[in-house]
């Protein structure tokens, strides 16, 4: 079983929507980073028992992930936060009043905070 | 039945996770904002039917809220984001040089952007 790239964003998103069980089960395998025969013996079930509850909880944050589009709108907004941030920085950077500079700086931290918090 | 504040924000966020007649009844509530008996009727359904829609998605979009929390974190960030843009309209404000002003209030266009689209 290959993780792609974006199942830890569905996992970060909505594991929170599985079950305890599925919930411990993707918590080993992304991020624990078990191998599905470890996480088979810890959780004393087949390795066969693991990949299907894995398929499963995949299957059905995707169709959370179409439903709510989550990611999807995280990712844009993270995109637009980081320019402006970037924006901002430049205008800093050139800025040779001191005062306006730090002022400027302390607004781009409060957007690092926003895209952390996001 | 009273319409709370922040049922419309429980709807707006996770009316999408609802059946498409539990979907249906409650953008006729909410959105169009019909009564009980006015909805019972255009679904030829009883009165308390559609009450019991309501009061069942209610509680499973709370469920989802209690979840993943998407209401608080917008509003949270909302605030921020606010915040962040009155900052940056006063520094506009303040500045002399006229090139700085208008490229502070082209981020501030940008910040509610953010703020519109989050």
């Amino acid at each position: 079983m290959e993780k792609k790239v974006g199942e830890q964003y569905l996992f970060d998103f909505y594991g929170e929507l599985l079950t305890q069980k599925q919930k411990q089960i993707l918590e080993y395998y992304y991020d624990d980073d078990y191998s599905l025969a470890e996480i088979a013996e810890v959780m004393s079930v087949t390795r066969q028992g693991i990949f299907d509850v894995i398929k499963r909880s995949k299957a059905m944050m995707q169709v959370y992930e179409e439903k709510l589009g989550l990611i999807n709108k995280f990712l844009k907004s993270q995109i637009l936060l980081e320019k402006i941030q970037k924006d901002l920085s430049g205008l800093a950077d050139r800025e040779r009043d001191d005062t306006l500079k730090s002022e400027l700086m302390v607004v781009v931290e409060k957007l690092k905070k926003v895209s952390e918090e996001n």
